[in-house]
């Protein structure tokens, strides 16, 4: 958005070699513009308008920087120049960048790291990806409870500087136990001398280290948190994960959804920064997969291959039995499974669901249905009993379809399986082997059998 | 998540009428957490929780219910009721429920409503749906800039009690003209006799009124902001977007992109809130839509018709065919307008795409078609030249597929309308049309025409 606004006037500095000039440009604008604007060049130059500013600039800016971009940056960095890149990183943006690199590289590193952060990184790097942990950062601030707010805000302005948010104070105890928290508004509301015990909230809501990301970044979503404290098993705060890292992951997985709903596997990077090769893997697999379905629907249409001689007409409406289908299970997949990624469900909302789809199916199985008959009878010219077969078929494979594509992704939930891993084209699919059965057993019924 | 453990309590302090253990349950936890589990409740209970407890949190909590219970609520309170509840809200939350209930309910409302908040609320509700104006909030943290951070705590002190959010606060000069943002963290951290003027960051990034509601979002979670000032076409501060209603955005335009994916339109609840007759409208037209299409493939096939009759295999493996390149389709459709929603792209990006997704459906198309030659050739016994038309015709209606699902969208982005209304439904009816005019000619050409 802004980056091709600005891209000509850092492109003249570089050019110019003007160091104050790149230097001002940085510090001038967010740090996340300047990231945005970097994206344009490549790594030399990036590293150039980087050197140009301040650590602390740098560092933000790097931190903005996406992740295959810093990896590449991170390659091309001598190890004192990285390490103490890295240092200086937040915890959270650290580990993401150095789990990307490769375990010699990082085991380089780490002798170059201050002791402290060190053991920050390997605590967090040991955490399992798509875990709450993965995503928390350890810059919180915490508080004693046995102090008064004028003593707080002291304490806290020493914390402030190197904390990723201050709007959210945690109360622990002597062992790290999680006992309350406090927001800063409150604070500054208060009266100094009022003792901080009396603003705690007691009941904070907390995640554990060990749960789903996505879990997490629901939570506090759904109760408009600007933070959520990380506890362990012992309910002692090991670090927070705040309302920028949680947005990103709900886009990831609204994108991660997206892909797997048009049977693409997840990929790690964005669109245009997966290599060709990933890409096609990515796509192939499922192609090839449902290739096979499609060629198990073949072999089922082979079997009937007296019926489709006997009523040649048949193979017309081949396409729109298998669309009619498709779509309806498409659908209904699709929304059920978008309302099993908003929130779980009780075993009676399930139920629900299931009977909704079968009256939805019913009812836009029976408009298909018609369309179908119309359609055989006017504009192809097919006799009453032929229009029968393919409006009946219609609404058969319509209501199989929405059943299908409902009870599938409930069915995969239930097993413990991602519900989105049930796509539109598998559904399709699925749906086109049991259409192509639907079809010919109603012709066979209504005109009858040919030897 | 909360909703079934906390229920059972909440039920029996209902049937006890316990007026202050409900009292005390609406305070001792977080306000969010009360609504889900109040969502399990009818509206006269709802409305028996919220009467034990004081003001304040009962429209805390009621802005947390989720809309149509709001609207559900809203109607069987009387007008004394619900104006001074309405009157109470945050400005933004009023608003959605307001626009929401008839106009004359509205205008009978209106007059029981302070003269502040009745005039903030006939501005905000003359703003279009969509636009960035829809979900801001007029209460904000602002300031002048000619005093001391001292002075600005104090100040702000008085005003965080009716602000959303006090930890970014606005400089504004006389005529509200932004001027500068400056985050409560620098104020904590500065001395008190320090100049504001000192700590301002005085391009502060902001956003039109009449900006599209998903822009302003993707600014937001891209730059990590709690929240983004709103302002006129003359640069005056009119309003905020804090970074819950942002969250709320991005859901539901994920949750709209893909129900389109799997070609439903938009629904303005959640699935098991919507009415079975408009899912059935909002499924039912898109599959009316797609049967046509299905009926032209179908006449497509008719004009083959004496192709068909002359090689009665072909139909096989018209499944195969009309899978692979709507599946295909499917694929790249859903990758194009994934990357589309999360930012807009160049000129030379988009025809980068559309050449990465030529080459992706050349491998692809490579590799199905092998399997679809192999199957043709083993499992079901085709001459050599009849596998062979099986496998060139997937290869062209893979790449085909490719081409038109990222051409599409980019195509619509061009044309002004939303790309994901290129639903992969829609992609693979478009595709299937193409495809059988491809495998018959394929056929045509390389077995001799039929007359």
């Amino acid at each position: 958005m802004f980056d091709r606004l600005l891209l000509p006037d850092l492109r003249e500095l570089l050019e110019t070699s003007d160091t104050e000039g790149l230097r001002e440009f940085c510090e001038a604008l967010h740090p996340a513009v300047v990231a945005e604007v970097l994206g344009r060049l490549d790594s030399i130059e990036v590293w150039r308008v980087l050197s140009s500013c301040s650590p602390e600039t740098r560092v933000s800016i790097f931190q903005h920087l996406e992740l295959p971009r810093q990896e590449e940056l991170a390659r091309e960095l001598d190890r004192g120049q990285l390490s103490k890149l890295i240092e200086e990183m937040a915890p959270d943006d650290r580990v993401d960048l150095l789990s990307r690199l490769s375990e010699e590289r990082v085991q380089t590193l780490l002798p170059l790291i201050a002791q402290a952060e060190r053991n920050d990184i390997q605590r967090l790097l040991s955490l399992p990806e798509g875990s709450t942990g993965s995503i928390m950062t350890t810059e919180y601030a915490s508080l004693r409870a046995e102090i008064t707010v004028g003593e707080a805000i002291d304490q806290l302005r020493s914390q402030a500087p190197n904390r990723e948010t201050i709007y959210y104070i945690y109360v622990i105890d002597e062992s790290r136990e999680l006992r309350g928290v406090v927001s800063l508004r409150e604070l500054i509301l208060a009266q100094p001398k009022t003792p901080l015990k009396d603003l705690i909230f007691t009941e904070p809501i907390a995640v554990r280290v060990g749960d789903d990301q996505e879990t997490t970044a629901q939570t506090l979503a759904r109760l408009d948190l600007i933070a959520v404290p990380v506890v362990d098993d012992h309910n002692h705060l090991v670090g927070i994960v705040t309302h920028d890292d949680v947005m990103d992951v709900l886009q990831e997985e609204a994108t991660e959804d997206a892909y797997l709903q048009g049977a693409v596997g997840t990929l790690e990077d964005s669109y245009l920064q997966t290599p060709l090769i990933t890409l096609a893997w990515k796509r192939g697999i499922w192609l090839m997969f449902l290739s096979i379905v499609a060629l198990v629907t073949a072999e089922v249409l082979n079997r009937y291959e007296h019926v489709s001689r006997a009523y040649a007409w048949m193979v017309l409406f081949l396409p729109l039995v298998l669309a009619s289908g498709g779509n309806a299970g498409s659908q209904s997949a699709t929304l059920i499974i978008r309302t099993l990624a908003l929130g779980s469900l009780s075993r009676e909302e399930n139920l629900r669901m299931a009977w909704r789809e079968f009256l939805v199916g019913l009812t836009l199985g029976g408009v298909l249905a018609a369309i179908g008959y119309s359609a055989a009878l006017i504009w192809f010219g097919l006799t009453i009993p032929q229009a029968c077969v393919v409006a009946f078929t219609v609404l058969l494979v319509v209501v199989m379809g929405t059943v299908c594509g409902a009870a599938l992704p409930i069915l995969f939930r239930r097993l413990g399986m991602d519900p989105a891993l049930m796509s539109n084209p598998l559904i399709a699919a699925l749906v086109d082997v049991l259409g192509v059965v639907i079809y010919y057993s109603v012709a066979i019924f209504a005109l009858g059998a040919i030897k």
